[in-house]
């Protein structure tokens, strides 16, 4: 190590040091929605905040069961991702080296993927794990008959920032999908409906510390029944032609609760489990790593607002 | 150079790109005072904006002329900072070494103090620079008759971070005062009263390019008339004993318009005038290199909140 890596890496302890310094060790927890002022402050600052029970009482909080969801969406096409093992957007080593694979994304009829979903999830078939999670405004696309049942905009998030929301998110999977560590460039109001969700989260200071390397994209793609060793269910992860290259955190925090670095020590992860009701703020760049439990039907479903 | 050192410059240079890109080239202007919720949404992209005529309505505005405010402290004791070249809290080659020159200070009768400022201002008389700089929330103490012509906090400010200001100062100079490049951990509101004051204004992003070094003490002392060559008016900066020292940006933006460094070229400095009347907000952390032009009777003055 040279003198200038070692004088950067005492740079960035202090850093990351001074931040958990001027911090506090916990995320707030408040009992109701704030105001926009109030909610400008957490902006201001870049810090999250969680609001128990902040969804109680919205329409998607009393309805949405599998009855209600099959019945109101039925067969209209939606997209899933799929995965051998609920990792999607992850890295994965092949053939002695890492990369980064995205799920295969397919149409089909909601009741269907509801139904494997759900059947998976509580354990009475085998086989891919599917994942609702287009992320794509997809509550005012492919989901809009549950649109009436969420409110519009968050009110006090919508006047503190004097916008409407990009995009309004609807989630769908059970147990086995999780959500690899990453960061989204928007401020993120997260809202779990049914099931928990269980997250790991990170302050932006801390990107020194994640491993961040440029791996080749790949996909799972369907490549027919068995004959390839390497394929889970049919599927098999096919780096993308031609090549490119994204950058990623490649530390896992489920492997290893601090990363593989000198800077790890140093670090505050914040753990945050969401209950049905319950919402979040999660600010802008913060990294997040999320992990689900399927409900009393088997699903986890939730709603986010960018 | 080292690749450690090549590949941290080319981040610093991409991250002070994406800053530029990012923001806009201009401070913005407004023609009134923000709400507490329009000034969070500055404060919380930590940009500065400027409203001319904020403070045309303070009392101060209408009343602090040469006569007023000697009528008002009179012969009251104030603390003035002397320099020799009206550069306090800069740095000073001596001996071909850089050290960081507090000034002098002195408790004199406000009276004095500001004959001295303004016949200095109207090139009447030649001397030591004088500037009433305190910034120890000033107006609540040896400024106090004067407290009652401002208020007692910005109210949008106040509402807005739900605290009062911790300071509130008064600035009293002639057109040779200059502060040199640093940066306050505060949150600061700046109102014009007398005079004009001409910031440089940079983003904290820009702390990579300012050649900050750790600089030994010194203050400048009264040694007697004359006797040693580098005394001027008997004034002479005496590194502090023990020696501390201290962290100062070295590169001063009236000599070098960039930074000599690689990271210069993708510096933006962004330049402010404010008249009499005018009023600014200043984030936390941004750089600023302050000069002065005495009005009409030959001083400046401000106040801020801190």
């Amino acid at each position: 190590m040279s003198d200038d890596t070692a004088g950067l890496e005492r740079a960035l302890a202090s850093l990351l040091e001074n931040y958990n310094e001027l911090n506090a060790s916990y995320i707030d927890e408040l009992d109701q929605e704030p105001t926009p002022l109030q909610f400008m402050r957490y902006v201001a600052r870049n810090r999250p905040f969680i609001i128990r029970g902040g969804a109680n009482n919205w329409p998607a909080y009393q309805r949405w069961n599998a009855r209600y969801l099959v019945e109101t969406l039925g067969d209209s096409p939606v997209n899933v991702a799929s995965t051998p093992n609920g990792l999607a957007d992850a890295v994965l080593s092949q053939d002695g080296k890492q990369i980064f694979v995205e799920p295969l994304e397919q149409t089909e009829p909601f009741a269907d993927a509801f139904k494997s979903i759900t059947a998976r999830g509580r354990g009475e078939i085998d086989g891919p794990v599917k994942y609702c999670q287009t992320q794509n405004d997809n509550l005012r696309g492919e989901y809009l008959a549950l649109m009436a049942d969420v409110p519009a905009s968050i009110a006090f998030a919508h006047v503190a920032l004097d916008r409407k929301p990009d995009a309004v998110n609807f989630w769908l999977g059970d147990g086995a999908s999780t959500t690899a560590l990453h960061r989204d460039n928007y401020e993120n109001i997260y809202a779990q409906i049914r099931g928990k969700k269980h997250f790991l989260l990170m302050a932006p200071v801390i990107a020194p510390c994640v491993e961040e390397r440029s791996l080749p994209l790949a996909r799972y793609e369907n490549c027919g029944d068995g004959g390839d060793e390497k394929a889970d269910y049919g599927m098999k992860a096919v780096v993308q032609q031609p090549v490119q290259y994204v950058p990623v955190p490649t530390w896992d925090p489920l492997k290893h609760s601090k990363p593989p670095n000198s800077l790890g020590e140093h670090l505050t992860t914040y753990k945050v489990d969401l209950e049905e009701g319950d919402m979040m703020y999660l600010p802008a760049m913060w990294y997040h790593h999320v992990r689900q439990t399927g409900g009393s039907e088997g699903f986890s479903c939730s709603v986010n607002y960018w």
